[in-house]
């Protein structure tokens, strides 16, 4: 009944295919896509604004302060993968450093997700490493604990399961169950063909009012128009 | 005795040569001027380091999870207005995207400050459409359920009335009473003229202490200078 | 036994070279140089990206929306001093602005760490005035109670005697207490030596699993592969 | 335009026997009785659970840390009156302990509603002095700078005008306009007759799925059942 | 794709009889017994200090403002469970109060579990319904849209399964995977076991030092007794 | 220059008569005696309102998720003594429960203070022992990491010695450093002395404006009644 101290080397993840189509879209239209789900709160934030990120998950569950499992992890890595860290409890430690990265890098990892703090920004920015993360903190961590990889995990509120797909730009981040990563791509590919069309519409002046016929349904509800 | 499900047509902005002159100054300048009252609370931040709004307040009263009220208040909006949008609850869904931001600047609004989340930022930017939020966040928003335009709204902490004017920059958001517009603007202008005076004086050494005249009252108040 | 209404004028800085050795290294580095004490809460943020400071400390013990001592501690400022700004309560007034930085600038000081608030965060990006500081605020102080310029302080979470080292970057901010500032640096420069080359090896592919040799330690710990 | 340093002696309290009845009901009752406007954020908790207040609001606007203005109000008190303070920013200092509580009562006042903090918890709470707040904290406050007393406020993101009714309990807290207070609790009257009813109906194991006639909207927004 | 607007009818609850044994121990003690791991974030507050719950989960998805699917999940419960409910995003609002207490009890509902906000507290309390939550809040929900019954939802930081064991008392929650409800309550009662026993041995002088034979390992990590 | 894996066993502990005299005052009071210093912040809180303490401070640094020195802190403690537990970064683990709880008490402690989560506290309560806490969290810890006892600390904002006496209540929690302890003791008593004198006089109706003689000062800043 305990899942930690585990390590799952062999994990499905999201068809190559699909992954790289849903690298075209960005997290809000993903997360309408997909049915207003999966979404982490936004307390997550990219740690330079043009940061983004679409890969494989590679799962992560760290103890507080204690950063061992990223190195396990990191031997899990496989190109396109992004790793996803959570924690047992609330931690903003800076868990993740300019070394792990260059580790991560190495094996193809393209980011890292983590619900906790990471450090070393300024070398992350100019390795072009895309992190998001709910805090930026200099404190160091030990190597002392087991979590375990590629477990399912919560991270900022989102269940993320070892394969999944997570899309992360400077709207937030949100997880893709990997079964369903293709039929995402493709409605996040169908919603997107009209909104451009949308825009020249809104552009010209038309109204959301008229265009999306809210009239009626706003006086039913029972708006009122006063001078 | 019901404030909600109204939508007020006819309102009385601020006068466009007040609004005009409240441009030119920074908030801080403007919340001294006014004696050190309508700021919002710090949690409102710009999208974009560079944003800057001066407009006239077209307020929106909305629901948590729900924009509805958005799209009524595009077609209240003329040019030089700023929306203005409270929530009745605390709530930082995604209200607002580029599509709205289109429609916004098709019909002259010269920005949008939300107590709420935004999404989209990068289109945003693009646009040069500024907003000043208290999140940035993913999560859409229905249409299902009435709040109000051009009502008087408690927003991040600060009182809008419809046609008050908005001043909006790096250092926060404040909010100027139509009625006292131009007398602001001028306290705002005085308050400014000297400030490049003061500057070269404090750039050449001479201590506040001594220009303010500080010293007495520093030794009445019982201050000990010790070695 | 009271620690307010006092100024300590002769306060025994770090040692120059000590100081100048420190600024050669970031946050992170000297935090782990200095066995992972004296960091700083990390909601202490910079105004702009580029902010980094290494100073010795003038300590200011302020009080909620008032900013008179920070005029009292200008005096007290030799070039290549940090004002270090503690709080008696948790406040974010912006108790800092633009002609402060001028004073504090003409007397050499090079930068501010302040758990409030500051304000003119345009013209201080201008001045390349660093800032850190807990929040962005326009509201403005007053000058009427009594205070303390160079007494011991907490500060977001550290404790700061005057004349200690303070650096900050946009890892977060440290503090190295004087007497064993060449030290730490010594221990710094140590500690940066070996990074280049550790980079290297983890670019070119090796684990840290392997380069730590944490092997062992994790299956004795009971770490589980399993497929 | 300056709304500080101001005392307004003659305020318009709601009218009595209004007050008297909506006494009679509770906060969550009375707020969907006006339409769901009015209440104040959930972080203003009862310094004790029995704590309740229902009374005709003297209001406060203070400076942080600063209680000077709460001596001005108590002059300003008749009975039946509950003390609403407002700060012009974020400071949760204790502006408010078993002396002022003396004085308060021995005018007759209800209560205090203060978005900031109190101390002599134990001694108000011997008082029956109900409070209601968002922070207990010991420290002090000085008498030194200008707010005002009986001008309108915002109050824990509340609009509250001197004479309003305020209502707090264990639910939260919520504010009546003064022309509005005979029909709000006329409707909280209408509204509260027939709870009873349905609290036994629903005791009696009738579903709200039934009673309310959801099911039929539930199956038109497309709700599925599955085994 | 969509897990939006689902009821799920059968779903396969935790052996009884093993609910009933985890309901002898404290949640620290089954959060132990399991591992370390299906903890809620502490945020989660009883209503009144006595709350306590052990019980089958029955599952909701909320919008935010919403509560339209509690009525819904009414329906689903049996005697023995506890409704757990978590929100699409952070929403504060009082999705719950005395009536649909009065329906879930009716049904035989032992509790709730809200990521969100409950009002009529003092009738819960009165009526012995516990109820843990993240706020107090008197705001009111609308019946709008659809969310989701019995599917796996991340509840305030914990995956919540329907069917899982749900155990909350004045130390917070913890959620127990039905499939292993059994194994932890036997593992919860090993180590109640010896705690009575190491209770007096503590009470008697002995130090964990020694009783749990620490001093090596402290010698060996390199503590100092220093004067 | 490391301050952790030290144990400092003989320190000074604040004179017994004076803390024999401190522990007749409240916290408001001897946090005003002294001057408005020493307060820690106002999140800690008791586990249970009855909750007091006044005791020498035995200090200990924590590392987040780990425990271990609060068992080598428990070999220090002498009869009077209190645990003030700090951390070195912010983590609400449970650190501290109703074994450790037995073994303080055994040893004559007082209380615990911590910048921690605490759990058992329906045991903690039973055993009547105080805790002031900024967490109640049922996450356990580990025993890996070397922190220190009887060390300066920082604790929720404020510097702790070891020996210093602290004093808890349901208003906070104040530290009076060992050397001005009788000080601070008899200026409460003077304090204290004419409360009973002053709270006779506003409960008879006299106002602090006039017991105080604020109305010359008022008028005097410009402050004007209106009607």
């Amino acid at each position: 009944m305990n899942n930690l101290g585990i390590v799952k080397r062999n994990i499905t993840r999201a068809d190559r295919a699909a992954v790289e189509k849903l690298s075209r879209f960005g997290v809000a239209t993903i997360h309408e896509a997909m049915g207003r789900v999966g979404l982490m709160k936004p307390y997550m934030r990219p740690i330079y604004n043009e940061a983004r990120i679409c890969g494989t998950a590679v799962t992560v569950l760290l103890q507080p302060g204690d950063n061992w499992m990223m190195h396990v992890a990191a031997e899990q890595l496989q190109p396109g993968d992004v790793v996803v860290a959570a924690c047992t409890t609330d931690n903003a430690d800076g868990f993740f450093g300019d070394l792990l990265a260059t580790s991560f890098q190495a094996r193809g990892a393209v980011g890292l997700i983590i619900d906790g703090g990471v450090r070393d920004v300024k070398d992350l920015t100019e390795m072009n490493f895309p992190v998001f993360s709910k805090a930026i903190h200099a404190k160091g961590t030990i190597k002392a604990t087991l979590g375990s990889v590629n477990i399912p995990v919560v991270c900022a509120g989102a269940q993320v399961n070892p394969g999944d797909v997570v899309i992360a730009d400077i709207d937030g981040v949100v997880v893709v169950p990997a079964e369903v990563a293709q039929k995402v791509a493709d409605a996040a590919q169908a919603r997107e063909a009209n909104e451009g069309a949308k825009r020249a519409i809104f552009a010209s002046g038309v109204l959301g009012l008229d265009y999306y016929k809210m009239r009626e349904g706003l006086a039913k509800a029972g708006l009122r128009y006063i001078d």
